[in-house]
């Protein structure tokens, strides 16, 4: 087979859920009858790739200094939702009715991975958090171990600058990752998050 | 939503079997965790939709003048396999020992579509069958009406050239049930029934 397409195929399967079939049909797919859009997919990756970093207010994927969440002025800004990944909040922007503002931590407390505070800049959050514009902080770590954790270390961070820390109802499935979860009990579980006492 | 992110997952679409939501899983996905391996495949689809063209000789997808198997010494020159697409050139290849040369048409005769004797290249495989050199021609087209009538005019082809034209026994597919298999499929099998020895 053409060493380029033998590249082609192999590259393919550096996207989640593609093996060695799925991959090979995809190559097949785009040289016999989308060459155009094979190239417009390439442009976008290396767009994506090399541009997209991060908000210097909240995180988040941005290719500009200040996303378009942070740069809005429509959205209410006394309440902050505090996520792991830019996955987590796209699948809250998508499943709720959401107005308010996010923080992504790119992470979770992970001491044995070298993640702590700093790697998720908890200064910066403080600093929101010191403000006084926020009232509310809702916390939608995952429910897993070391998200727990970090939901315990992030109300008390809010507590410390007399903001009111608040958690996602349960609904969500313990040990489930957010981004897997259906929309409705997203949706669910994001209306009826619960103060943390 | 980031407008470069956006456009990443509104190209990965292109990819067959990738709806919405697994576009977003894979954008995310190589901007989290794989930038390195999102430029790879950035590059290797450039380079293969831009430089991978056909072989001179059997019109299957490389880049370079002729193709490898074409190239090579040690594949059987006497034996010459025509197929619709590189994609079953491919399923033929990792499917079973042939060890001989190939043709493949790019398409199937459709007068309808404007793809007649000229644009599957039957002049260049008219010129290979009066060679001399090959002996057997294996028809692979598909067993739709159109793969059949081509198949069909290949043979005549073939006749003519003094080549030996033959065709994939139809069939009840390896381990299926007869109960799910088509009734022609059925009906064909039957008649063509083997004597057992
Ligand atoms: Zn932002
Ligand atoms: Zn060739």
């Amino acid at each position: 087979m053409s060493k380029l397409l033998t590249d082609l195929i192999e590259a393919l399967r550096c996207l989640p859920g593609v093996g060695g079939k799925s991959a090979q049909r995809m190559a097949f797919h785009l040289l016999e009858r989308d060459r155009e859009r094979g190239m417009r997919l390439a442009h976008a990756l290396e767009e994506a790739m090399q541009r997209v970093g991060n908000c210097s207010r909240c995180r988040n994927f941005s290719e500009d200094p200040v996303c378009p969440i942070c740069a809005s002025s429509s959205r209410d800004k006394q309440v902050l939702c505090v996520v792991e990944s830019p996955t987590e909040l796209a699948a809250i922007e998508q499943a709720t009715g959401f107005r308010g503002q996010y923080f992504v931590l790119l992470g979770r407390l992970s001491p044995l991975d070298g993640l702590g505070p700093e790697e998720l800049g908890l200064d910066l959050l403080a600093e929101r958090l010191g403000s006084g514009e926020i009232e509310e902080m809702i916390i939608a770590t995952n429910p897993t171990v070391e998200g727990e954790a970090t939901a315990h270390y992030l109300a008390q961070l809010a507590r410390a600058a007399g903001v009111k820390p608040s958690r996602l109802a349960h609904g969500v499935p313990l040990g489930g990752e957010l981004e897997f979860v259906d929309r409705s009990t997203l949706a669910h579980a994001f209306g009826s998050r619960q103060t943390v006492r």
